[in-house]
């Protein structure tokens, strides 16, 4: 593996995007068009199932191609979010390229020498990475923004969560049954769903990932690791449910959290107002919290309906919602590779 | 007060159900129809706005009235399911016919002489009635007929719980609306809820109920303290996160649950397989697990994903789903008296 740079180079960039025509995908070239991101030129990869999708960028259309060595010639970054036996496929050549590869896959995330970086979180952490950087799953980007500025007020000991997971998660097809199935529904007619396992349709289940020996699934599992490594607390206590709902694009979160010592609701609340990437959305008066409709299309997760747990004094409940496709995955990709731009 | 008999009279009887064209009033004509419930005759009375509806009982129609003092003339048996100012309102009403009130309303639940009864759980709680037996939170009935057999085997000692609640909880409009809504969004065409606070439509929002000092919500606490009465438990610890997602009849639990001791999930899973009103759907190879569809128009609730918490050796994690109108209301009002009617 040839030397890499820990920053990218400090001019327009040649970008390459691994999986672009699905739902991250898109919406990584979205962002990356209104964020400016410094792009000479942008390679739009997919499956041969999607290859010659016609995609926008800026005043151009630009094809999607199937994924050849050729196309990673002088790469400087790769957005990879096919998928990590694609992520791992390509990585021999993003690397003979000295490409940096920032990788929405679960295939690298838990390597002992690749960053899993939340940049409001754990930005410090991008620059130990030697050509790969991973993104966390979605569920946990969400979850560590809000519990790392409370984990600086008081140490988290533990932590209880169920999750209320969009279908997105699933990808944009899994997006299409689910409005396709609820039409069904709603007409009376008979549903067999194809993507996912069981129609979503005024549905929901627990999440089909696979189950580890130890009955927890592997997407509850990346939860308790991810957040392990990117808090930097090795041995939290953490459990989670996770759970499918007929929900398009925002992940919601219950979080049960114990702390070290006591923390008032309203001095995390100001903690967390204070803390980038974090909305503030709580007014008891009123009942209003977030909700999956208030944060799509949106950076910012929303946070609130913060209470002392009352069967804990050293606990919080705390809720939040966040798009799952933006902050969730494509904007956390592209915070992460800005990082790497060298400031001038 | 006129002393009351403990037992129903041991003759078919006469029947007054208050909120009879609700979603749960329905429902009870519906199970008191199918378990041939002792019947000479039935009076259906109804709100105002719903007054004249005709519902067919057996091979009869019978016309909803709007409530009156003729009405409840020597009733043996009221149910009430519409809301707790209603039930109030009748009960002196009820109680100087020597009637035995099943109360489906929060309104007389706490009340020292007044039952609140699980037949699978707490039975010989009814026997301790002043006129007045209460039915629980549909949440409550749910989690307390899966929790009652595992604290037999170790006491429990504190409960975390994430709900996921149908709209069938909010009414029959709200059940029409959430279908309304959701109607429109797949259009496209803008989405104004009236019955619920927020369309539901592919969303999802905290429970909307009062907000109570401690920044639960009264639903949450229903579960609380409910729970804690049911269970005979009055310091159980308890924490609850209460979620309207867009089901239309079905609740979810998530529930963390930890006990005095280590209870192995098989253990756990062979007690509630032995317990009446469960059926356990846990297939560990094939991912299945309970899904709302799956309860929906079932007596029983479905139990599975039992699982040790990782964060806590004494921890159990287990998920389970209801119908809400049925075991979580209806059913359980039904069974209730069904324990009043002396055995030949």
């Amino acid at each position: 593996m040839a030397s890499k740079s820990l920053f990218l180079p400090n001019r327009p960039l040649k970008v390459v995007i691994l999986g672009s025509s699905g739902a991250v995908g898109s919406e990584l070239i979205k962002i990356l068009s209104e964020r400016d991101f410094p792009i000479s030129e942008l390679v739009l990869l997919s499956s041969e199932r999607s290859e010659g999708t016609i995609i926008n960028w800026k005043e151009k259309e630009i094809v999607t191609k199937k994924a050849t060595e050729h196309e990673f010639f002088d790469a400087d970054l790769v957005f990879a979010s096919a998928g990590g036996s694609i992520s791992k496929k390509w990585l021999p050549t993003i690397q003979e390229q000295n490409a940096i590869l920032i990788d929405n896959s679960s295939a690298f995330r838990l390597e002992n020498n690749v960053p899993l970086v939340v940049p409001e979180v754990n930005a410090d952490d991008a620059f130990n990475h030697d050509g790969i950087i991973a993104n966390p799953n979605c569920t946990t980007i969400l979850l560590t923004l809000a519990l790392a500025p409370l984990n600086k007020i008081s140490p988290i000991k533990r932590l209880i969560v169920s999750t209320y997971q969009s279908v997105s998660g699933a990808g944009q097809r899994a997006m299409e049954e689910l409005k396709f199935l609820t039409e069904k529904f709603l007409k009376g007619d008979p549903q067999k769903s194809e993507v996912l396992p069981h129609s979503l349709a005024f549905n929901l289940f627990l999440h089909n990932s696979n189950m580890l020996s130890n009955k927890y699934c592997e997407e509850e599992m990346k939860m308790v690791n991810e957040t392990r490594k990117i808090l930097n607390i090795p041995n939290l206590k953490i459990s989670a449910t996770c759970v499918r709902v007929p929900i398009l694009r925002a992940h919601s979160e219950s979080v049960n959290i114990e702390f070290e010592n006591v923390i008032e609701p309203k001095d995390a609340l100001e903690q967390l107002k204070n803390s980038n990437g974090i909305e503030i959305l709580e007014d008891y008066e009123k009942n209003r919290f977030p909700m999956p409709s208030d944060v799509m299309g949106k950076d910012n997760i929303a946070v609130g309906r913060l209470r002392t747990d009352i069967s804990n004094p050293n606990g919080l409940e705390l809720w939040l919602c966040g798009d799952q496709i933006r902050k969730g995955a494509a904007l956390n990709a592209v915070q992460i590779a800005e990082l790497l731009i060298p400031r001038k």
